[in-house]
């Protein structure tokens, strides 16, 4: 007699995936509940939830610690607070709730009790009422696990960016486009894209001006800052290109031409980002001990609780959180995908 | 018996454009035989190319003035001027040829014997050589119309956008952003709109820093002079909506929610403009008295005379003269497309 396969439907070598509710009043709790019950899902990841005991559902086993039964279709982390709140508010409570079970979540990742960490949004106002006046889940991230730097790999489809600066006027960005950040922010970038699988990631750096400054004609920063950066990055064994013109460098990220694409200010990096994710897309902080992923959107107040928050992004994450950090599709680990279309290091615009 | 429909192809009310060659030593003239030889092309248009005699190919009719005969598939108007040149580069030669086809095509298009004009691209050193020391045929054209303002519209399916500033370093471009440069900005993209057959047309501003400056806290050129520049751009009737974040106002331009986006500098504009249209793409001119477009893609020297050019663009452009500036399809003309996203003018971020 065959076995019964609903009995034992799930592989033991699925991957633990740690996932934070987020904010209680956003849309986290139903985008949660959602992946819990994705079938397909269940087949390739056993989650664990990682938030109040009031939001976990009937049925749903609880985390034991590592040692928890792999067969157990997902498993629920129980951390302080309750989900029973006013949804679409900012509030101290769900800040607190957000936060525990963020602890609890990174805590496990930094263990390895789970294979990467997976977070829904938070509440940035909702954390500065809970006593943390952080900018998000990022700096509490790199802050706990004492990393030097963290970054944000942003990911849409081929394209992956990582930004010089974030939340800065754009007239501050721009005096932050220095070769030697430049050149740290390339070194985190391979290692990070190294560690994810890809074994010479060839990186760009997207130029400032109009037509990368066009040999100083529209700008000097290309010359005296981003080409001696690349040049560095180079002597030291990166594989980069650059400055590339930003109205194409996006393009041949997007192409599979490129790893990845170092973008010198949020929204250089963000407007293309934004437009092939359609808003979505999904990122990866770079500069951590482990490996965590996280939709680009938030907590969208504004529709939550009503049942039409869209759970794609969260699951896109959640998938490339098991498969590795980028998703990586097979054809794409084989080896080089597609022409080098770009400039190399021998044809930099200013030498 | 039936009329041979091959002895009568085209219809009377085909629209005559004036296309350019551009460049003798670039693709341009390639380009042009491609188009000529286009029979679905001259179902729609009857194209009245201008350049060098010896670029004519057999069995086009000559350019008889606006007396020229309708029935006839296409027409060459000959100026001075050779296209027996080197291929791939920049020549005085090639620069008189191109300035002369231009000049008479923009005589054309000014007295009405032409529905609209087209130009292949040149080459800006040439144009030097030449002893026209310009930026490209934008600035010729408005010149020579005695325009006081000319401004491009840079077009990928649904998003048009209209740039502040266009080859400035970015730091220069930043102080570019004032109010009162915003609003003649956006008088100017409404009435072109407005001409080209949209009623009323729902424009946008891009913000210039992250989020919009998020109320302040990421840069105040937004609360300073965008903001304001709205409001007066809406108190003298126009419908314009933002600051909206450059992330996404270009994604709900995109999506049709938009008619026309005001982009604050080259690259906010052509990072999108580049991905939407992988790296093509068309342009009207703003300003002129006559309709004008053009491909964004250049001379390509590098592939000149190979026959290797794709010609899509420039059939694109020819066919958005022939058809309106904005290449409006049918649903467009009925009214609004989808539903109105973005912010408006009550919900502006400073006030």
């Amino acid at each position: 007699m065959e076995p019964d396969s609903t009995l034992t439907p799930h592989r033991n070598t699925r991957p633990k995936i740690a996932l934070t509710v987020g904010d209680p009043a956003g849309i986290g709790p139903e985008l949660v509940q959602a992946l819990l019950a994705d079938d397909a899902l269940a087949r390739d990841v056993q989650l664990v939830v990682v938030g109040p005991e009031d939001l976990k559902p009937e049925g749903v086993g609880s985390w034991q610690g590592a040692a928890a039964p792999d067969s157990a279709t997902h498993l629920w982390c129980v951390t302080p607070g309750t989900g029973r709140v006013t949804m679409g508010h900012a509030q101290a409570d769900c800040g607190r709730t957000a936060l525990a079970a963020l602890r609890r979540g990174a805590d496990m990742a930094q263990a390895g009790e789970v294979a990467a960490l997976v977070t829904a949004p938070v509440c940035k106002e909702a954390l500065h009422l809970a006593g943390e006046e952080v900018e998000g889940q990022t700096e509490l991230l790199g802050r706990w696990a004492g990393a030097k730097q963290c970054e944000m790999v942003a990911i849409a489809g081929n394209l992956r960016v990582m930004l010089l600066s974030r939340h800065l006027p754009l007239a501050a960005a721009l005096k932050e486009v220095c070769r030697a950040t430049i050149v740290e922010r390339l070194r985190l970038f391979d290692a990070t894209l190294r560690a994810e699988g890809i074994p010479a990631p060839r990186l760009a750096v997207a130029g400032l001006n109009p037509h990368a400054g066009e040999s100083g004609l529209f700008g000097s920063e290309e010359i005296d800052e981003i080409a001696p950066a690349v040049a560095e990055a180079c002597a030291l064994g990166l594989s980069v290109q650059g400055p590339i013109s930003a109205d194409r460098v996006f393009l041949e990220g997007s192409r599979g031409h490129l790893d990845g694409v170092l973008a010198l200010y949020h929204d250089q990096g963000f407007i293309p980002l934004k437009l092939l994710s359609q808003e979505s897309g999904v990122t990866l902080l770079a500069g951590l001990p482990y490996r965590r992923l996280s939709p680009v959107h938030g907590t969208a107040f504004d529709i939550a609780g009503e049942g039409r928050a869209d759970p794609t992004n969260l699951r896109v994450a959640v998938q490339m959180a098991a498969w590795g950090g980028l998703g990586l599709r097979p054809s794409q680990e084989e080896g080089p995908s597609g022409a080098q279309e770009g400039v190399d290091c021998e044809s930099l615009p200013s030498t």
